[in-house]
């Protein structure tokens, strides 16, 4: 049998994620982010079409890099104003019970000490079905916010991140023994002190110097995600990573890239299949190819010219505001702009593609590529990508909740009869989702089961 | 009508809060605090009883004092392992409509832009429910765990409190306008850019340059809650607090704390009525007396001595581990320890007290008073105290569920018959619904309101 394909919904805490203009249609229902029981559905309707967690974005500052100032951004919603994401993961266990959550965690954000009893807490809770995502930040504004002059340089992050992740190991891994808990009721032992133990770090950014203040979790270190693509960043991933998170135009794009990282993985003695690539995806279906291609035409004509540039110009640095709206793209003198835009161009090559082609292509994808069709038609090209060579889809949404009950109720149907998705969740633990066969608890020669010392 | 007395749920993430060594219960379900249904429940049984709020402490290291080491604590979980607090709020909400959700959040533990959006996502998620207990840490071993040397001293850390204070002040209050979310579908503007600015803070120990990135919620400022006696702490809290938790042994050592505190709002412009005093409290209540006694009796066999003094020794910073049970505390030689242990003593002061008996008595009270009788000797009780002028309760327990049910059964309804309870919640905000008649956010004198610059 074909080895399954693996699903995350990607999702914001915010009212545009990656469709920027489709939250003023009345079937929208993001500007109800705010609402608990918004996300609790949106739980229960995700488990119900069987996918392996929720996956949240996050960014910890205002996209400000189109026109130097913040209004598109503002005005369309473009991921701002963005409310913290791993405090809706309580409440959205609370009505699952198999679905995972990641979510998006700078490391610029909380000291390792904190952020490691986050994870602790979250992973109880959920009886282990947490991921973390790891990022390094991309806005210079959010360094700012955090009163620094800007962010550091992207190599200094990469190794922030690196001694980051070692430390919050350390607190996860090697702090508590795993008979560290006895609960003894009878003799009246908690823990027995001998099995707990202090972590000392004194590093280059960061300082630690006690125990872990919560026992063991489940997974002890939850499912890790990132999404480098710089060659630090990829070497990061190749190190670090069970899930890498792949944005690509093309199955072949995708499939090298996520052929790259597993390749790479191998350099530090990991196989190729403890990493899973997933690609972001966005799918526009309905019960017919000819319903499916009306909704991305209306969808189409309501995307934001200014939000899709917002959060393109926020995405690549690049200030693309001067051009107008009709400039066509090989008119551009910068060529690395030209360039730049002209990833956007492969689906259709030929014709003359204007900024405002670009823009509709953004805001209808958002951050990739999007497939419109009949669920048949979606599977059989979900399908071309699997063979390429990626794991699984990262799949985000035009409208909420309507795509996401399109793709349930339409593509997961047929993909489970092709025996290419799950039916029902597998025991245990996301990791052990994830990874069959394997246990709750991070391998060797993944750097965290590195740091488990002998007791 | 007299006023109503307030109420709040004292808890904490972890086995043992107040009562050491009765987690070996099998009535006791605190061993099951990683578990959400375990909060739910909880959150339920308390709304149930119409009290104002859960009132969530915490701490950030292991208690270290007694001995010098932690082995006492960790043998008999007192306080430790520790979960995070805020975490289980919005399962807790999830299940409740009215009831408030305070936490304790150090100074220490997170960047004021970070704890800020918490703040903000919170009081969204619950609609308005979250109040903030402001804490600057008391163990060394908190600094240590953040790789500082130990504690920043007393003054600099209640210094470091008024300038975090200050900048969440305006990010809360400061960044967006009233009018700033227009969420206007038809003509595609979810935020006027023009009502959004940015918060620059160059201080002494916090920096913040750039806008809140939540938009405005409910409350804005959470309800604000503090618990410091020092000079510093209770200036402190005389011009930020609006419930300060006060712990006293008798009615008139709270009354008294609770008249300085309020008359020192007044020099800061605020009014009496301003502050609101909620009592530490633990009841030990039944059908009869002679049930609430045998109660107490069984509870107070099954104190830890260990786990008592491994709490009272962290809360003190004194190691009280030289001293053996059978000890009198008027033969302890050095004074500060022996008049500071008499402070326990005045239940019965004629007596010979032993270490064991002080141990005892921090064992079934925790760090305050307990009182024990049928429901209309409480109710008769609980009036004293408020008599004596306090506002309120934090309410902490022996047991749990136990200890709540038999309240919530018992004394709840006394209270209420007795017009000093309320039998139903009242709408909006719970500012507003702990100060009847006012609006839901911070109103001038207080310095969340004077952050409000005009627009």
């Amino acid at each position: 049998m074909s080895k399954r394909i693996y699903f995350n919904a990607f999702q914001m805490n915010c009212v545009v994620h990656q469709s920027p203009g489709l939250w003023t249609r009345n079937d929208d229902h993001m500007v109800d982010y705010k609402r608990l029981d918004h996300w609790m559905n949106f739980a229960k309707l995700i488990e119900r079409g069987c996918f392996d967690a929720i996956f949240l974005a996050d960014v910890l500052s205002v996209y400000d890099v189109y026109g130097a100032n913040r209004d598109a951004a503002l005005r369309n919603a473009a991921q701002t104003p963005v409310n913290d994401p791993m405090l809706l993961i309580p409440a959205m266990a609370a009505v699952t019970e198999h679905l995972g959550f990641g979510f998006t965690s700078s490391i610029l954000q909380h000291h390792p000490f904190t952020f490691a009893r986050f994870i602790t807490t979250l992973d109880h809770l959920t009886q282990g079905r947490v991921a973390w995502n790891i990022v390094t930040s991309y806005l210079e504004s959010t360094g700012r916010s955090y009163g620094l002059k800007g962010l550091p340089d992207h190599d200094v992050r990469y190794a922030m991140a690196d001694e980051y992740c070692r430390v919050c190991y350390q607190l996860w891994e090697d702090s508590w023994a795993d008979d560290a808990v006895l609960a003894d009721k009878r003799r009246g032992i908690y823990t027995d002190p001998s099995r707990v133990r202090d972590v000392v770090h004194d590093g280059k950014y960061y300082k630690v110097n006690g125990p872990h203040i919560s026992e063991p979790s489940p997974q002890r270190t939850p499912v890790l995600f990132q999404a480098g693509t710089s060659p630090r960043g990829t070497d990061f991933a190749a190190e670090h990573s069970e899930c890498v998170f792949v944005i690509g135009s093309s199955p072949k794009v995708a499939g090298e890239y996520a052929h790259a990282i597993k390749s790479k993985a191998q350099n530090f003695g990991r196989r190729a299949e403890d990493v899973l690539c997933f690609a972001y995806m966005k799918v526009i279906t309905g019960s017919t190819e000819a319903e499916a291609r009306a909704k991305y035409e209306e969808f189409y004509s309501q995307v934001s010219y200014e939000g899709a540039l917002a959060l393109l110009c926020g995405w690549s640095g690049i200030d693309l505001s001067k051009y107008e709206p009709d400039m066509p793209v090989e008119y551009i003198e910068t060529n690395a702009i030209r360039t730049f835009l002209h990833s956007f161009t492969h689906a259709d090559p030929n014709r003359m593609w204007t900024m405002r082609d670009i823009a509709n292509y953004v805001g209808i994808g958002g951050a990739g590529p999007v497939l419109v069709g009949a669920p048949e038609q979606i599977a059989d090209q979900l399908e071309e990508w699997i063979a390429a060579g990626v794991d699984g889809f990262n799949l985000a949404y035009a409208t909420l909740p309507g795509s996401f009950e399109d793709f349930i109720d339409g593509v997961v149907p047929v993909l489970q009869k092709r025996g290419r998705m799950q039916k029902e969740y597998q025991p245990g633990s996301l990791r052990e989702k994830l990874f069959a066969g394997r246990p709750a608890r991070a391998q060797l020669p993944h750097p965290a089961a590195k740091t488990r010392r002998g007791w």
